[in-house]
Formats: structure tokens, sequence, C-alpha cells
């Protein structure tokens, strides 16, 4: 089958099993020790680059929604998703389909809640669906030279936003970095999503006094400089900052 | 015509003009100066109390909607509400109706958007639409005396969480305090929303901080005390603050 025939089967399909209106569209950041990517698909259908999204089933809670969806199209599983937006503009989505008849039912409105996530690329292996020619990792910087769908890049950038937004207020790094790391690869990864640089002395006392961190009693070994101190996160702290807030006030 | 009989011809209607499946349920919160309250209506039907939520036109931008739905419910306009939460539980609103027949337009599986709003009580003349008894601003220490409807206690929660977490990296204040106010008014709008008592000195040095204020020539006078001094918000660096976000690092 080519990738019309693909759609129009799907298209029979959906109608009984999903909801219409509502689809789900995952944004997983990872994060490489220097870069932070996001995972795309190439559909087959139109060669652009799109989110690893999908629909709802009629009686299926959102959130698992979200879980399936991410599981079929990229393979990857056991992964914490939040909301974080909805995307609800008339014509939003309508324009992907222009090549297919109107009773196509992928082609009506579809309301699309924005899912967030930090994963670390090591952990999983990319599975390509039946409807995607690829299924990658791309660097943030990398994404002005691709030809995105729809509005993900809108998305895409509204999830980074809130996961600058989201560093002000709650730890970061848990599912990004090694167990054990130094201070510098963490101001590095707080650098990559800011996006800018932070002082280092600042960032340090900072950050220590969020009660976080354990320093161990290792050191990285093999480098050029002086073996820096390695540290992991307190679970214990990690978590409560987590449920609780870092709060300015 | 009684309120069954409403729903009845408000479901003949709906099904024409609006999205199945998609809601939008706004969480106005207002301050009195010394209460945090919520905008709540009494519906006829079955006596409890619910957000001022209502369905998407079928061309409609959903941001748009959450608006007009506002307008027609509660008579409250030229409002600021931002997009907060889905609530996508399977079965979470279809108990509501249980005492109509499925083919009720509105019975049917619903996907809600919370959008949330700070906005002065002074600023409304609340209206009561035909399917309501009353329409009024409630205290959150009084939620727990009341019965809401499906999960819109949740959806309450959710919105105040948000809000906490927000006035950690945007200001807050412009639409809820009198154009001059003194720090003692701010501290008192800060501590209701994180529902906890500040330290006056360390407030009063954060938030002179920020640069968002700017101190005005003059007293409040009539009090016992030392006539305290008047601030105003200085609306340049109060919008960059609430565009570029309040960072810790």
């Amino acid at each position: 089958m080519d990738s019309q025939q693909q759609f129009l089967k799907k298209s029979e399909e959906a109608k009984d099993l999903f909801l219409p209106h509502l689809s789900t569209d995952p944004v997983v950041f990872g994060f490489d020790r220097s870069e932070l990517k996001v995972l795309l698909l190439q559909m087959t259908y139109r060669k652009q680059w799109l989110l690893p999204g999908g629909y709802v089933k009629k009686d299926e809670d959102l959130d698992d929604a979200a879980k399936r969806v991410l599981k079929e199209r990229a393979g990857v599983s056991d992964i914490y998703l939040e909301e974080f937006a909805v995307f609800g503009k008339n014509k939003r989505s309508e324009f992907y389909f222009e090549d297919f008849d109107d009773s196509l039912w992928q082609k009506q409105r579809f309301v699309s809640i924005g899912y967030y996530a930090l994963y670390n690329p090591d952990n999983a292996v990319l599975v390509v669906d039946e409807l995607s020619e690829k299924c990658e990792w791309i660097s943030l910087s990398q994404l002005n030279e691709i030809e995105l769908a729809m509005d993900h890049r809108e998305i895409i950038e509204k999830a980074l936003l809130t996961l600058r937004e989201r560093i002000t207020y709650k730890p970061i790094g848990y599912n990004l970095l090694p167990e054990k790391f130094t201070l510098s690869e963490l101001q590095k990864l707080y650098e990559t999503i800011l996006g800018k640089e932070l002082n280092r002395g600042n960032f340090y006392r900072k950050i220590k006094n969020l009660g976080i961190l354990r320093k161990l009693n290792e050191q990285r070994r093999g480098g050029a400089h002086k073996s820096p101190d390695l540290y992991s996160f307190d679970e214990e702290n990690y978590k409560k900052a987590l449920e609780n807030g870092l709060s300015n006030w």
C-alpha cells in the first residue's frame, strides 16, 4: 500500500475508534550532554517533520492516550509526560490533508493537547511507525533547517518556554543526567535549557542552596584539569522539591 | 419552561452549533483585599455549584470560546484568560446529566480546557444566565461548605496551584490591587495566594529588587499608625517581567 491508501484505511478505522476533534502531541526533549534535542517523525506523506502525535480513544483517559500514541509512533515508553498547553485555533490542522477529500476523518478540525517530557536519549531505541520514514532526535539548533507540519514549530517553542519557566520553580535534571555528575555538567544542562551562559559561582551557590544535591566521595578522573567532585541527586529532597516547588517567597 | 425543558431545547441547538467532546471552564480568581474568591454559578438543575463553563463553536478559536462563554454565563468581559490545564479523564462529566436520556447532547464525554484569570471583583456586575439561579464570588475558605459539580473542585485546586507556581516567576497584582497601594497591601495579596505568612523584611526587599514598583510621593493617611508610603506598578517594567519572567538563574 502507498501512503495515501494507508491513510484511507486508517481513516475508516479511526471513526469508530477515536474521539473526533481531539489529538495529543508530545514534545520529548532529550539532552546529549551538549545540546537539547526534540523527538520528531518525518511522515511519508508530504515529507514534513512533525511531533509523534495522534488521537484519543473514545473511552481512554487523555493522559493514557498521550503515552500510548508516543509508544506507537516512536517506540518510547516509561516516560513522564506533563500536559503543558492546548492548541485550539480554528484551521490549525485542516490544511495538512488538503490532498484528500473532505470526508477523510483526519481532515476535520482538531484541537491538540500538548504534552512535554524530559528524556535521556540513551534510554530508548526509536521505532519508525508504518506512516513514517524517519524517527529521530533533532537538535533545537537544526529546527530552522527543516520543514515542520502545521503549527508544530509553535508547539515546540511553547514547550521550550514552559520548560524555561518551570526551571525557576522545579528541579530539573533527574531524567537527563547520568546518576553521577559534576556541577559543571549540571550547569551545562541549565545553560542549554535557558539558552544563556550562567555565572559559575552564582550557579554553584544557588544550586547547592536548593538542598537537592548529594556530594559523593568520588571525583571524575581522566580530564586534563583538576578532577572535579561528583554529585548525585538526593532523591527524597528532589522529590519534595518537585511536589512543593522552589518558592522565591 | 422548567430547567429540564431548557436543557432539551439547548441540546437540540447544540448539535449544530458546537464541537462535540470539548468544553472550556474558566476559573476567575478575585481578591477583595483580604480573601481570594472564585466566580461560581449555581445551576437550577441539581443545585450544585460549578464554574461558568461551556462549549466551543465549530469554527471558533478555543481562546475566543472561553471568553464568550464567561461573558454569556456570568456577564464578565474584558478579561485576560490564560489556559492552564486540561481535564480529560474518561467519565469525568457524563454522570452530571444522569437524569436525562443518553441522547442528550450534553451527556456525551467532554474534555474540558481550564482557563484561569485574576480579576478585581469591583470591575464586574455579575449576570445570572437562564440556566442558573445564582452567580457569585465564593471565598476559597467557603468551598468546603458547598457542593461542586463533576470535577470542578479539582479544576479550582489545580488553578490555584498554577497561580502559586506562577507567582514565583511572573509578577502578580496588576489586576487585583487599586492603582495606588501600600507594600503591606501587596504583601497581603501574596500571602493570600500562597496561603502562608511571609516575613515582612524579606518580602519588602525581594519585591523591591524586582524593579516593578514605583514609590509615589504620597502616603496613605487616616490609619492609627504611621502613614505608609504608597506605590504603583511601573507599567513598562511590569510588562517586561510578564514577558520575560523573573528568573532565579
